[in-house]
């Protein structure tokens, strides 16, 4: 954990920024390995540029964070003092250069960049850690890509449960509800983002909730869940037809499989983002269901299910070995039907390694 | 909704504003009834002071928004096109008066603040949403306190089938997700955030996770959950011993049920947040366990689960009718154990009514 936190000593002197204040609490795991979602409580990481840093956490998250192994030092507040005012001592009484500061800011609030600048009036907010950081994120270690490939496996038991409570006139949400029981029972810390569940004509609206939805035959049933295995997540989809499937049914399902096949074999370093996306997205049109394929090919993942990289139309972002990133191309028919196909992968010198390895053709489950 | 809508033009007007952003998704789906989490991408409800107020959402969201019944214009953008530049356009089509913005201060983010700077040069940030928006939604409709019942009804039913998970080597993460299970079985929508299980020594840890620690014989174990009903959740606590309990187990448990109740029986309307506190601390205090008493007794909920108010110490905001908050002493002993018991309540003219009945008298399950 130290050299990340010395990689971004080095920034900082390079870049002549006195103070990092990192309060994301992705970041903050990535960094330190201490992972808590402090909601409206004060979590920060400080850096200097010179001197030692430390935690500033709620008081009730002191001991978590000791135990992670943190060596510098944390500090603690409780609710009902003024841990702003606090949090100032703290850095004063650890630094004397304290003028330009970087933050995150796709992640500081207006509400709280304003209590900093209160407690501590000399500051000046003069640079971004927000793209030095999702750099820092994109370049996966063995390490990391180890822990996703777990991660992936167990998505991909997941599915499998998922598929054996489907029955005629279950709901969405029981059956998303009994896939993560089983998977929580074989000790699976957690599932990465609320699993997605949609039956039938459900499945038309691509971000639509796991609902009460009941299965009837005939129906498609889209699954789109994730597991975390140490500090990384896993994302992936499967559609997967009920009792029987329509040639319509089985026409959409092939081209989005076309779709996510010809990306995911055509992916090579050296690739756009938006090369990419085009790839996939040339398939569907060419068949006919472009105005339904609504949303960008894939997104980046890693420490958490939503990472800087956009494989998006158009985007000139150059794919390289060891990022990771989902491919998941979609045909949502308003009032019919929704297919997805997800896998997510990390890029390696020769093309794409999976990290889900279940089967992409169609499954119809009795 | 257009009620709330006016009311919020109607703030605009007194306070010389001429455009509200609102981009927190809780505070869209308690002013329109649409709710989807757009992660990283642009959702934002735009209400001009003069002018037809508007939706702008991922294109894959237009629909759903539609569904809603909300009746003024809904407008989408794609993943590859530039949402800032577009949405910019809908604001000048819709207004001309554009200068002074009110923006929620503690959910917009320096990042985003900076896009819409830069598509809309002439804007300023000049006022605050946040309070306006907090203090609207501490007095609950009639209609919101019955979704808050409704809410813990099915609270007091997951704890039921959590206690029936309890057996000897279970983990916690799978009675966690056998109750949710269970729970959405029943047609819940879902939890109001991670259900928290925690066994033995691991409950000492008020902020800890649900994990892997295995039930033994003499454990107590805690449950910390909450469904949502409508746009509505609950909150509460529960804790209770498997097969057998200690003096020392009974002698902190009913040193935070004292307290508990005694802050349940004693809330007024008039009562300031900090004196309500102190009346549970006191007797934690009395009791020799006040080092150990590390939070707040409670804070605010309705539509999301955490809300403004903050029973804390010192607190002196005035607590009124109409106004929702837990109540949840607790007694962390590290390496040993811990005890919180929470319901939530609505003010009365009178005092407390909770939405939460489960008994709170310590219970031993075989």
């Amino acid at each position: 954990m130290s050299e990340k936190i010395d990689t971004i000593k080095q920034w900082l002197n390079e870049h002549q920024v006195d103070v990092a204040y990192i309060s994301d609490f992705h970041t903050i795991s990535y960094l330190t390995g201490f992972e808590s979602d402090p909601i409206e409580r004060i979590l920060a990481l400080i850096i200097f540029a010179q001197d030692e840093p430390f935690i500033f956490a709620p008081a009730l998250e002191v001991e978590a964070v000791k135990e992670t192994g943190w060596t510098h030092p944390v500090y603690g507040y409780q609710d009902h003092e003024n841990g702003w005012a606090i949090l100032a001592g703290h850095i004063k009484d650890h630094s004397q250069h304290l003028t330009n500061w970087a933050v995150e800011q796709n992640q500081l609030t207006l509400a709280r960049a304003n209590y900093l600048q209160t407690a501590l009036p000399e500051i000046k907010f003069t640079a971004d850690l927000t793209p030095m950081l999702e750099e820092f994120r994109l370049h996966k270690s063995a390490a990391e890509i180890e822990e996703m490939h777990h991660a992936g496996n167990d998505a991909d038991k997941a599915f499998q449960y998922g598929f054996a409570a489907l029955a005629e006139g279950v709901s969405e949400l029981a059956v998303a509800a009994y896939l993560e029981y089983e998977t929580k029972k074989r000790g699976i810390p957690g599932m990465s983002f609320e699993t997605l569940v949609q039956f039938g004509a459900h499945a038309a609206n691509p971000h639509g909730n796991t609902g009460n939805t009941i299965l009837q035959p005939g129906d498609m049933a889209l699954f789109d869940l994730g597991t975390i295995y140490g500090g990384h997540v896993s994302d992936a989809t499967r559609t997967v037809a009920y009792k029987s499937v329509s040639d319509h049914q089985r026409d959409v399902y092939n081209v989005v499989l076309e779709a996510q096949l010809a990306a995911q074999d055509a992916v090579k370093p050296g690739m756009t983002a938006g090369e990419l996306d085009k790839i996939a997205r040339d398939v569907i049109t060419k068949a006919g269901y472009g105005e339904y394929f609504v949303h960008r090919l894939g997104h980046g993942l890693g420490s958490s299910v939503h990472e800087s990289i956009q494989i998006a139309q158009g985007n000139d972002f150059v794919l390289q070995p060891n990022m990771a990133f989902s491919i998941e191309p979609g045909i949502y028919i308003p009032g019919d039907m929704g297919v997805r196909i997800e896998d997510s992968i990390v890029l390696t010198e020769t093309g794409a390694d999976s990290f889900t390895h279940l089967s992409k053709e169609l499954q119809i489950i009795d």
